[in-house]
């Protein structure tokens, strides 16, 4: 078994409801990680439509940090189910408040939905050209002086040239990403996964402080396969302080298998603006 | 009173319910059209939660054709009330069905919610170059054979060179857009322009048949200036008859007022296929 299948099972409690642990090696420093917990919420989604196993859609607005180490509860409701698609929400509750609300449509990325009009009319957005894993760099376990426990699960290498925060000169963010333990991605992974590289601002701004997430959407486009995947975010939209952050993930034979973006707030450290 | 307003209007019916009716001029051939419905579901959460008029971010899961000219019902839940945001959800009820699921995070884009770094650090997407709108070609009211009621209560210009089904030879498709009684824009508004334009596959594929769409997300950016609105439509992702449609808005003084991203099926009409 994996880390992540193993951090992510939870247990039937009453009709609609699931119960599992935030497992405390998931954190950003003391609080768990955004994408952690929406895979734990969109794993009761996944049981509660077993028909439907793909996240093809997945939102997820965060409403108050989660508490690691903690129970959890999520409460499901499938609201439709159709051949191709169930839609069904999910919140994620700890010491009965509620962390995460989670609306999604699930299917099956095993078959083909609609018709493509022909394979020549497909259209794709090709990875960019990105140096091997080894020729990049590790995602540091201490930023600004907070700890990454995170970094135990995942290993993500980021682009040598984007490595450093304030060094790129625009908000861009790039590099590769895998379970260190083996365990092969899959599309609930590709949800994490669409969460976990640091924000793409501080290619621009430096490590300006706390980017919160408050809302998160990610499109599932296919099951990965086996091996690294390929991820890159760019905001090319901030303003007032609020941004949104487009990402996109590729598989290892360089097939887009999500794309994601989120709303964000750029909450500024004393000091940190040059 | 504008027509829009008027036809977005609710009634308080009980604790967390509004009811109102879904105007049969807001219609493509007999369906209620997609974004309205949207528009009426998150006129109830601005009801629900008044401290906080405007839609920062909407999520709607379209479940089921909406019923024109009939009474409708909106369930309204405000899931977390804080200082800068709420976040809420909706459900759009007719005949005792869902038609509709809407997840949303509502605040005031009157303020500075964040902190920007410096104003020279800021981005932002800048308008296309766009022909004005009197030499742009009004979106016909009757496609594919399907009328389009819709057209009596928003006018729409479409880029010349993409205003025929399958001449552009990409999947974009730009124009202006407003309604047509002089209700000026608002972020209400913007989310329904997000979903007025006609689907911008068309652009490459022709009018090869329905795009339903199954989920649609809107980012309000701004509030908008006064005048006509310019929206840009474009589709980089069509795999396996699934689609992303990618839009962005723009207000008359080329300020970015809206992005918006949805997820859609391809159905192909019969012989519609090159």
């Amino acid at each position: 078994m994996s880390h992540f299948d193993d951090e992510t099972r939870l247990q039937p409690a009453a009709p609609n409801t699931w119960s599992g642990t935030v497992h405390p090696a998931w954190s950003i420093g003391d609080n768990p990680h955004g994408g952690y917990l929406m895979s734990l919420a969109v794993s009761a989604l996944r049981r509660q439509a077993p028909q439907h196993p793909d996240p093809l859609s997945v939102t997820v607005h965060y409403m108050k940090p989660g508490l690691r180490g903690q129970a959890c509860e999520v409460d499901t409701r499938v609201l439709r189910s159709g051949r191709a698609l169930s839609t069904a929400r999910a919140t994620l509750m700890q010491e009965g408040a509620a962390r995460l609300e989670v609306l999604a449509a699930l299917g099956d990325l095993g078959g083909t939905a609609g018709a493509s009009p022909d394979a020549a009319s497909e259209l794709t957005v090709p990875p960019p050209q990105m140096p091997p894993p080894e020729q990049c760099v590790g995602r540091s376990g201490d930023e600004q002086g907070i700890l990454l426990p995170i970094l135990d699960r995942l290993d993500i290498r980021l682009h040598p040239d984007e490595a450093q925060a304030g060094k790129a000169g625009r908000a861009q963010v790039s590099g590769w990403i895998r379970f260190p333990d083996g365990r092969e991605p899959d599309p609930l992974a590709l949800l994490l996964f669409a969460d976990a590289f640091p924000p793409s601002v501080f290619g621009l701004l430096g490590a300006v402080g706390w980017v919160p997430t408050i809302e998160l959407t990610v499109h599932v486009r296919r099951r990965p396969a086996p091996g690294w995947i390929l991820g890159r975010f760019q905001t090319s939209d901030l303003a007032d302080g609020w941004m949104i952050e487009d990402g996109w993930l590729w598989d290892s034979e360089g097939q887009l298998v999500a794309q994601s973006r989120q709303l964000a707030l750029v909450r500024l450290r004393q000091g940190a603006s040059a």
